[in-house]
């Protein structure tokens, strides 16, 4: 998506070869103009697909699924984290390592919220090694739903994680997807 | 706000005295449209005072507030929680007690998106001892912006937090203002 790429290079900051800051108007700072965008042409792609409700994971995935909630005209659920084998009764869970944090947390939807019939649009803003993507689509086989594919805003498909979930069937569609980055050299996207 | 008011007496549920889950519409799965509606309500009150930039913590204030940003046309901050003392450089921090939970969260934003000259709406799902809402006050103070209110989605009226923000000279703008509520006698509204 042009919008999202140009703003990258815009406002996106590269620190080592490896962390993409894009704090200024993804997720700390939020732009929900470009949000809505980002929703409008995830709209287009899912087209036709019978999505009836959007998962996504707190924090930073909950803006960008809001506003694509409103235009999907959907629900929208954000799995919770909690402390490892701390997680409510009566919920789908699943455990996510986070890479860049070192940190393993559980997260967890209440089974209230997630059904059998449901038809799912994973929404995040980043992927990289997968990992959160994979607990949401573990929390949606879980509750007998059925993934329609998962739109994430930055790949860094440098990473394994885009990949993989591609090899196992499921449909990813990233918004913007980086192919290699440095400090010296910027972003590149993939084609 | 009646919409929210009947959703409220429709889908939440008193739990004790104290408790009330609006997690199927607020909190956990979010309605969108719903949200709108409140924007479009806190739009009205806030008409003409110049609000540039919406402040939230998360996470569940996020979504709520990301709509509101789309409704307003600016762009929506999200304060990030982190253990005591562990706040990064370069931010403004508060100190916030959640009763609830019995914890005490660090709340930081970069110094980079709050901004002398901002004209900021804080927005929050809930209002009861008002800890949260406290301590975004301070972050905004911090920076030197200026606060013109905060819009509050539920207030636990019957709770201290709104009247004392109100009478330090704080708008404080509740969609639903909850009197008193009951597992026997249900949810009463203040007029």
């Amino acid at each position: 998506m042009k919008l999202l790429e140009e703003r990258i290079l815009k406002d996106g900051k590269v620190i080592g070869g490896d962390v993409l800051k894009v704090d200024s108007f993804i997720n700390h700072q939020m732009d929900p103009a470009l949000f809505r965008e980002m929703a409008l042409e995830w709209k287009r792609i899912f087209e036709g697909c019978g999505i009836n409700k959007i998962l996504t994971i707190e924090a930073s995935g909950i803006g960008i699924a809001a506003v694509a909630g409103l235009e999907f005209g959907c629900p929208v659920v954000f799995a919770k984290k909690s402390k490892s084998s701390n997680t409510p009764e009566h919920s789908y869970s699943a455990t996510v390592k986070s890479f860049t944090r070192g940190t393993v947390n559980d997260i967890y939807v209440s089974t209230k919220y997630l059904n059998p019939g449901d038809k799912i649009l994973i929404i995040d803003d980043f992927m990289a090694t997968g990992e959160a993507a994979r607990g949401l689509t573990q929390l949606v086989k879980e509750a007998g739903a059925e993934l329609i594919g998962i739109g994430i805003a930055v790949e860094k498909a440098f990473q394994p994680g885009g990949e993989e979930l591609r090899s196992m069937g499921i449909r990813v569609e990233s918004l913007a997807r980086i192919k290699e980055m440095s400090e010296e050299n910027g972003i590149v996207f993939v084609d």
